[in-house]
Formats: structure tokens, C-alpha cells, sequence
């Protein structure tokens, strides 16, 4: 029977990531990963189905929180509205306790393009997942494409430049003017055709 | 020594796409594909590496015909100049001679996750691809990346639409008024927090 393992999943995650950096992720075995935590091959296998879903489980968590966050949105709640309290719904997860293990996830994908690939397709179901949600708070088919592609690109921008090695500035902020800084160059893409049209 | 194979390419992707649609994508093999051509398996693999290039076979060449356009515009073109070329690059392979291929190959695509995931990778690198050529052409690091997305998104749209059974419109038509359409809704999401802000 389980025994009582205090934060497994987090001790886990830190030995996996920690490992990966140090000796790449192809040659990183999962009863490495679980001794370096002080946990058993098994306690590893009640938290993730495989290595990989240690560097994407918090990723696999944010469609999610996301499509919660937007369908929470009063009826009044534009879609800026909802795209920056998706957003913002990712904040728990980004604290400067978890800085670290951030830029470490990001080093491991970059250096692996199976993960790559892996993060790409994460990308597109977030995007969907968006997408539907806007969908569901009365948003058109095409505005909710265009809203959802804006608001991963803005999640995706504002997560890099936290988890840039020496960023100290809280997620929250980053996203908030990340957000509103695509927002206007969206309206600078649009105005640069107008002109012509 | 190869024999002269008129239109060998056209044949195999015709054949391949009516088995697919007939049989399944998984149930159907390459000599079946090379037989129903009257074609041979060699001639199969002089021009595919395996079954699912003939599915993406053209989508792979979008990446360098949307860079070839985008790097062929004049400096003076607007970031939505360089989009509007891009779509257009495409049009020569989307003819109504093509339609019956397309409204095939979205519905293989449709029935078989391997080919989603294949299809969202695709379109990723797709958005590389144009952000880098936005790149070269002078856009700052965000905008291009702001610019590839809304420019996959009106592509992936105006096929879409263009690829529709009932369709008779023009590729081209669609493009333009697709592209536009999502320029004047992005400024639409921006001046919805601009109000807020």
C-alpha cells in the first residue's frame, strides 16, 4: 500500500529535471529519477505515466485552467477580458520558487526536438482548448481562432521572458503587458492594411 | 533505369487519396497505391518517402512558397503585403482541377489522429517558417511571430473554406477577403481593452 511521501510529485519533478540537465533526457531512466527523489519505481509510475510526462505535466494542467478561467468570466467580460484571466490563471504555478525549474524545462526542450515537437502539439490543444472556451462565452467561430492563437502567443511570450535565466519581474505583470503589447500590435497589423484597402 | 511516367506524382496522389478515402488510411499499403496508379512500388518511392507524404506532400512545400513570396516583396511592403503574398504564393496548387483532392484529403485527415497531430505540426513549422521571413524582411521578434499567426490562421481559414465540397469560389478571392476579415477582427480584440486599459 502507498505510503504517506510528502510532495512526491514535486521531488519527483525537481530529481527528473535536475537529471535531464545533467545528462541529457534520452539517457535519464526512470529508476534514476525516483532514487534521486528518495521515492520507488512505483511511487514514480502513481504520479506520471512516463519521463515525459514529468517535463509536460504542468503544461497538460493549463488547457484546463484556462478554459475554467474563461467560462468563470461574467457574460459582461470581453474577450480581452477573458484572455487575460486565462492568462492570469496560470499565475500559482509561476511563483519565484518555481523560477528555476522553469528555465531548466525550457533548456531540456530546447536541446531535444522530440520534446519539441511534443511542446508544439501541447501548443495547438491549448489553443483549441481556448478557442472552445470563447466559443462557449458567445464568441464566432473565427474571432474565437484569432482571440485563442493571440492569447497562446501572449502565454507563450510572457513564459519565456519569466523563465529568462535572470528575469526577477512576477509572472502576473509580464503577462498583463505582454498581453496588451500583442494586443496593440494587432491593431497595428490591422490599420498597415487599411490604408491600401 | 526509370521508365518515362507522365504525371507519375498527380497519378500516385490521386490513387493514394481515393484508397484512403475507400479503404482507410491505415488499411491501405503502397503497393496497393502504386497498383490502382498503374504504377510500380519503385516508382512509388522515387517520388514519396512513405504513404503519409503523399498526404502532405504539397503542404510541405507551402513553407517555402509562403518565404519565397514574403522574401520577394519590395521593402516598402506592409507586414499585410507580405501576408497577402504569401496566400497567394499557394493559389497555383489550389485550382478547381484540385478541389475533389482537397475535400478528400480533409476528410483522411479528419478520420485519423496521427494525421491531426502530423497536420498541427505542420502548421507550426508553417508559422516558423513565416515569422522567420517577417523577420528578414525587417519585423521586430513579436510582430512577426504576432504576424505568422494570424497569417497561418487566415491560410488554414480560406482552405478551409476553399476546400469546402459545395465550394466554387476562387482560392484567391477567398484568401484576400479571409485575410482581411481577420485584420479588421484583430483590431476589433484590441480596442476592446483598449478601453479597459
Amino acid at each position: 500500500m502507498a505510503r504517506w511521501e510528502p510532495n512526491a510529485w514535486e521531488r519527483l519533478e525537481r530529481a527528473a529535471l535536475a537529471l535531464f540537465a545533467e545528462r541529457g533526457y534520452d539517457a535519464t531512466t526512470v529508476p534514476e529519477i525516483a532514487d534521486r527523489a528518495g521515492l520507488t519505481k512505483s511511487t514514480f509510475f502513481r504520479h506520471f505515466a512516463d519521463k515525459r510526462e514529468v517535463v509536460f505535466g504542468r503544461q497538460d494542467m493549463l488547457a484546463e485552467l484556462f478554459s475554467d478561467a474563461i467560462r468563470a468570466a461574467g457574460p459582461s467580460a470581453t474577450i480581452g477580458d477573458c484572455l487575460a484571466a486565462a492568462l492570469e490563471s496560470a499565475a500559482p504555478g509561476l511563483t519565484p520558487e518555481r523560477h528555476d525549474l522553469a528555465v531548466q524545462r525550457r533548456a531540456i526542450i530546447a536541446a531535444n526536438s522530440e520534446l519539441q515537437e511534443r511542446e508544439l502539439l501541447k501548443r495547438a490543444r491549448l489553443t483549441s482548448a481556448i478557442a472552445d472556451a470563447l466559443r462557449a462565452h458567445g464568441a464566432d467561430e473565427t474571432t474565437a481562432d484569432l482571440a485563442a492563437a493571440l492569447g497562446v502567443l501572449a502565454f507563450s511570450t510572457a513564459f519565456a521572458r519569466w523563465a529568462a535565466p535572470e528575469n526577477r519581474q512576477p509572472y502576473t505583470e509580464i503577462a498583463r503587458t505582454t498581453l496588451r503589447d500583442l494586443q496593440s500590435r494587432a491593431a497595428g497589423l490591422a490599420a498597415d492594411t487599411e490604408v491600401r484597402a
